[in-house]
């Protein structure tokens, strides 16, 4: 029996599309092979990805002056190599401070250049994005960052910042693919694809293509966003089965009506957490309302001795991996899109009934 | 019908390997998850990546004090992060060049630092090892690269160097696990695992922890081997996908008796190709007796104009990927672990009559 699966990454994925995948492990439409034995160079491989790529660029309407990137090593690999592919003649970036992810992207990207933390929430203990009005940026820095979804405080930007001249960076890993984004704000849109892509290993990376000509000499070839875009991602060999898997998950987002249509589920799947957590004095949720995230629901049982019996319970009844991270500690419901609306409601109803008992 | 895949990589896969992964892929072991979607901090996961590396450290008979990391982007990827995790206070590192791939590796170190060639086989095309005792060695180097098997070329060590205190560091991707190593030997051994062990996406490296200390300081924390042995190559989110198929593979091996029950598999399928080549005047191999690769095994027809035919030919009888690299032309044969000798024996078979029709 399948369970319901509220890991923050890798995630659930849709049971049709793995369904498929089971159906297809032995032989891709007739040729014989495995996708997971393809040569990346063969005319099947190859149709596999040009399609995932054509697929993304449908649902997210990705403008032609933008490369899609299928790359590795996920956003902890980025958070160095946005700097080494951006900071051309540059020597500073600005940064903007959310949380967890942000505080990773800004340690890492210190190796390579000054960082300006131009805004932070790190005051009210990330439960809130900073506004765009507070944010004290630098006219010479080589781009801004920001991460829009911070996937363990939960906190996601409902607006698109405005920098002017300088490229915006966004780390979309936990949000992407959940509601329409206009991509043509944004200089580069990265993430890793085991939140709402795929499996882990695969990093998917947006680029504006004027911003191609910017890497530093140390920037690996692996890694070199210009020669990955010259050679379709294929300078070294891609992760082939998870551009066939997310080419699966992008399929069944368009078959689902694409992600305008998806986002109202997420609103709605959001909303029936929230509304209970709003109206609850045993649980809350720390993050400020308008700031809240669609995919990332921290909350907090008012005893924490309770947790663990929460937490055994969720298991009894056929929910996993609802245990908030480490360094905020309480619960946490990541509620992506292929986790169903059912799922949602069977979480309700247990902390419906978990309170009941102990409240 | 499933087909002889001679691809060079990604490469094919055992069977019994891909039968269990498409029987699992919607609950493993009556967790309710697929493998894709479990989180890499669970209990689940955990147990899949400890026994992968348990296997592999039975397999190779790996030293204690040798670290196995799970990393991602292959060996190009590591032609950048040998040098940044190796050179410490050295400025200079020593290349031997076989081949495509040692090229490769050379182009990318001389990014970070002087690389001295210290032999090459380029005078004859790449068809041998050049000797130990041609190699100009520099006592000052960081290290000694080689590539220990060219895919390409088909050229393979069948001997390991000495290189005294200077540590050895050894490109494997096309033949590790097709017979027994004296990893003690190497400081580094690493590779892509899309040929002999599992699918792209996942890289091998297996480094001796003495020289863990010894990063730039603009190492990718990602790619950082000392911060990734630390943390159980969990410091960013691992291929986990990779590294469970990689363990039904190593499950596999050892199911089969081992490394050295392989290899003696292996010198066979590798013989009734060779044996072939060499008595008949219509193909030939251009690789020097002594340094064939029992893995990749390029070869020519006489009259390259019945390339085509002969490459039409065998895929009418269910043999694929048997094109040469385009760099060297002609045909290569890639025969793998998971090759079974049938595969072998149906190409002989099919060599001897194309050769009967067109000689």
């Amino acid at each position: 029996m399948r369970v319901f699966n509220f890991s923050a990454g890798p995630a659930v994925l849709p049971e049709s599309v793995l369904q498929r995948a089971a159906a297809e492990m032995l032989d891709w439409h007739g040729s014989g092979m495995s996708v997971m034995e393809m040569s990346h160079r063969g005319k099947e491989f190859i149709s596999i990805a040009a399609k995932a790529e054509a697929d993304l660029r449908t649902l997210l309407n990705i403008p032609a002056n933008y490369k899609v990137l299928f790359l590795q090593g996920g956003a902890i690999a980025e958070n160095a190599l946005i700097p080494m592919n951006l900071l051309g003649s540059k020597t500073s970036a600005d940064y903007i401070n959310t949380g967890e992810w942000s505080k990773k992207s800004i340690k890492e990207a210190k190796k390579y250049c000054t960082v300006n933390v131009a805004a932070s929430a790190e005051d009210k203990g990330f439960t809130y994005v900073p506004p765009r009005e507070s944010w004290k940026l630098n006219k010479d820095a080589a781009f801004v960052h920001v991460c829009t979804n911070e996937t363990i405080g939960g906190v996601e930007y409902h607006w698109t910042p405005d920098t002017g001249d300088v490229p915006l960076v966004a780390d979309v890993s936990s949000h992407i693919l959940s509601r329409p984004i206009d991509v043509s704000k944004y200089g580069v849109i990265y993430g890793g694809a085991q939140k709402n892509i795929g499996p882990a290993g695969l990093t998917l990376v947006i680029v504006r293509d004027d911003l191609l000509d910017r890497a530093l000499p140390i920037t690996p070839s692996a890694f070199h966003w210009k020669e990955q875009a010259e050679n379709d991602s294929m300078l070294n060999t891609p992760p082939t089965y998870g551009i066939y898997i997310a080419g699966l998950v992008f399929e069944w987002l368009l078959a689902e009506g694409g992600v305008a249509v998806v986002e109202q589920r997420n609103i709605a799947k959001a909303q029936l957490l929230y509304d209970y957590l709003d109206q609850s004095s045993f649980y809350s949720s720390p993050v400020n309302k308008q700031d809240r995230s669609r995919m990332n629901v921290p909350f907090k049982l008012k005893d924490e001795a309770l947790d663990a019996a929460f937490l055994k319970g969720a298991e009894q009844n056929g929910m996993v991996q609802l245990k908030g991270h480490r360094s905020v500690g309480g619960m946490r419901a990541s509620i992506y899109n292929a986790m169903p609306v059912e799922g949602v409601k069977t979480l309700v109803e247990y902390m419906k009934e978990f309170e009941k008992k102990n409240g």
